[in-house]
């Protein structure tokens, strides 16, 4: 073969030197005949910006150009791609992106509450000008499900996706199960370890996760991002009580998103779920995520991975990297941004199986009053176990056959006035995987 | 926004109208919106062409041109991608396919056994055309698992990858299991209801399993297929006996290909392994497949979905239908076909735990002739069960530490000339997950 002329490198400007940042410096400096094979090119920095200039950070940095505000490297005729790697959905993440849009650069980034914020605008503003961003990194870090869903599903009507998104929450609810210990020991626990975001409620509120599961949704369903449409509950409610009663019953409670899309709008929902032990969410330990969604055509297909940590989020921005070297360029969301509708949101309406517990005063028909509660309701009980009376009231488990969230609501805003029920009754839905 | 004109279709040629076929046909009859905007272009059918013309195919194929000779389609201006759906490593394939890249149009194939052995003479052909060929469907049915390799892992060196990629030998092997069924029933089982090839050893055997692994091994390590040097074991030994034990000991027999590359070279086997009952691997039930992969950043990937069937496979094809119709054209095996290198391939050498089972004579010292044989090949025991001496010999279980394959062999070699182990001793690899 006669040689061919070089092809111009694709030059990145990394914004944010944190652990994916620095992951994403590996990457490139480790793996240069990987990427440039690949690729089709060379994948080189050349410019970088971070808040402390002077932290030791276990990377060579000395031939990369730094620059002292992020939004400088949107204007450097030596950067083709933006690697937005700061966080926080509006400042210095937001004004970097737009810069760089209008600078007729692409953007990578892992940033999902921008995203879940801003991201019709975005995707807009680059769609304009013939620019994308991409965003792997942003939804459960290594696991390669923006792609799945705006690639390999396409030829696809998705039904629904679901996943377990925060590796934090699982970590504390599985930590919670293994060792028998209550939310707040186990929080702290995950405090000490520095598993939990500055602003914890991000984590254990549910809200990251929310984020992610609005992304996905959007792609999913063609619509756009609709973040304010989730009904977002987070874990601080789940007690230890609850995670030994439902093991006895066969399940796990996962912080578990679900989108799907019915008659009545779309319906998103962050909440703490029961699943079967022996499903492959149950299944799932420690920090790790996993994401199922469902296809007309593919049925179900399950992603497992580390949801976060340096080398999973790094591969995943390399990821998109790669693919804009290669000259790749998708419209943001799988379909241009001007085309995705208006969700109608919608409250869950989709019938499931539920979980109750409630402690039952040792009255003679006390349970009576509980069953004519639910039958009243238009529950039917599936199981039921009542445990001993030690201290003179007796907790009791039921799982019922499917029913609809209106019916529950209606038989938890019942059960406390039957004066059998001591304290609050616990409901938790039973998703089905 | 003004009008832009409406962008050419993208048309295809289809040459088999199996259950695959079908299926493809069915998506684009019942997804033409969703399909042009995920695409930027409408994608159509304009012919097709299967042996028999007059079956009933439940789908409305009078819209397109039937043609006679599959080869016809490669040579028709309306066509612009081929979807070869017919099989086989010889023969109508693999004319079409070559055919058809001479005519300058992209393929999308299922043909696993066609890649596996042509597949980068065929690669070589295309890319130094221009043209491309793509495989998503051919390798774990539904699983996005060429995409992720070739793309989402694009910035990790692959550590090693595996799998159950096989259906139908996950199917028997589940089913001996639960129902407590010998090999050879369930074999039956599974002819009845059509779960087994025309030439069921493709199955059973694990050839077509080491198709599937032949082509990762090359994606993931940047060498050409060489599937003559994957070490293939089928199903046909395993026993009932050996299932039930292995349960015992909290272990699952799965077919489980895997690939690594070690100092020695390329290591390619495909056999029956033991994994952890409670591993992503042990849990995998029926035809589902699952494909693990390791990469230097991101870790382990676990991919699971439908290996098979209609509605996964075709969603795999439209997966490389609406790349190729978004103007996306990579190299066939994610790196240009002539930079691929030529592996070494090396018998298994990474030492792995064994399970052992024997049956020993009812001899004073028996045992300790057996515990002398393995300690004189360096094998060290890490749990040991005899059963009962009911039928005057007794069934001895052995999980051993890590050591080498060389050293179970020997040990193999040796138990027999002892006098005290009564048939053929049975040694399964331990595949740590």
């Amino acid at each position: 073969m006669s040689p061919t002329p070089s092809p111009a490198p694709l030059r990145l400007g990394i914004a944010g030197l944190g652990t994916v940042g620095i992951g994403v410096v590996k990457i490139v400096q480790n793996h240069p005949d990987l990427i440039a094979l690949r690729s089709g090119r060379p994948v080189q920095i050349t410019a970088i910006c971070a808040r402390d200039r002077t932290r030791n950070r276990d990377a060579d940095l000395s031939g990369y150009a730094w620059v002292d505000r992020a939004s400088d490297l949107a204007l450097r005729d030596d950067v083709d791609v933006v690697v937005e790697l700061i966080g926080g959905d509006e400042g210095p993440a937001r004004e970097l992106i737009e810069l760089a849009l209008e600078n007729g650069k692409d953007v990578v980034t892992a940033n999902k509450a921008l995203l879940a914020v801003h991201g019709q605008a975005l995707a807009e503003r680059a769609e304009s000008r013939g620019r994308t961003i991409r965003f792997e990194a942003a939804v459960a870090g290594g696991i390669p499900v923006i792609k799945a869903m705006t690639e390999s599903l396409a030829g696809n009507r998705i039904k629904r996706v679901m996943g377990v998104m925060n590796g934090t929450c699982n970590y504390i609810l599985t930590r919670m199960q293994s060792a028998g210990l209550p939310y707040d020991t186990v929080f702290e626990e995950a405090r000490r370890l520095g598993y939990l975001e500055a602003d914890p409620t991000l984590d254990v509120g549910g809200i990251d996760a929310s984020h992610k599961l609005a992304i996905l949704a959007s792609i999913a369903f063609g619509t756009r991002v609709a973040f304010e449409g989730v009904e977002i509950e987070g874990i601080e409610r789940v007690s230890i009580d609850d995670i030994s009663r439902a093991a006895d019953m066969g399940y796990r409670i996962k912080l578990l998103g679900v989108a799907q899309m019915t008659g009545r709008g779309l319906e998103q929902r962050m909440s703490p779920c029961l699943v079967p032990c022996d499903s492959p969410l149950g299944q799932l330990e420690g920090g790790t995520n996993m994401v199922v969604i469902e296809g007309d055509a593919v049925g179900q297909i399950v992603l497992r991975g580390a949801g976060a940590g340096e080398g999973p989020t790094a591969s995943a921005v390399m990821s998109d990297v790669v693919e804009l070297a290669r000259g790749v360029r998708m419209p943001v969301f799988g379909q241009p941004a001007t085309t995705l509708g208006t969700p109608q949101p919608a409250r869950t309406a989709v019938p499931a199986a539920y979980y109750l517990r409630l402690t039952l005063a040792d009255k003679p028909g006390a349970l009576a009053k509980v069953a004519t509660v639910l039958g009243d309701a238009g529950i039917s009980i599936d199981r039921m176990r009542q445990y001993g009376h030690a201290s003179g009231a007796a907790p009791v488990l039921i799982v019922t056959h499917k029913t609809t969230p209106e019916a529950i609501d209606h038989a938890m805003q019942a059960l406390p006035r039957t004066g059998v029920v001591e304290g609050d009754p616990v409901e938790l839905r039973i998703e089905e995987v």
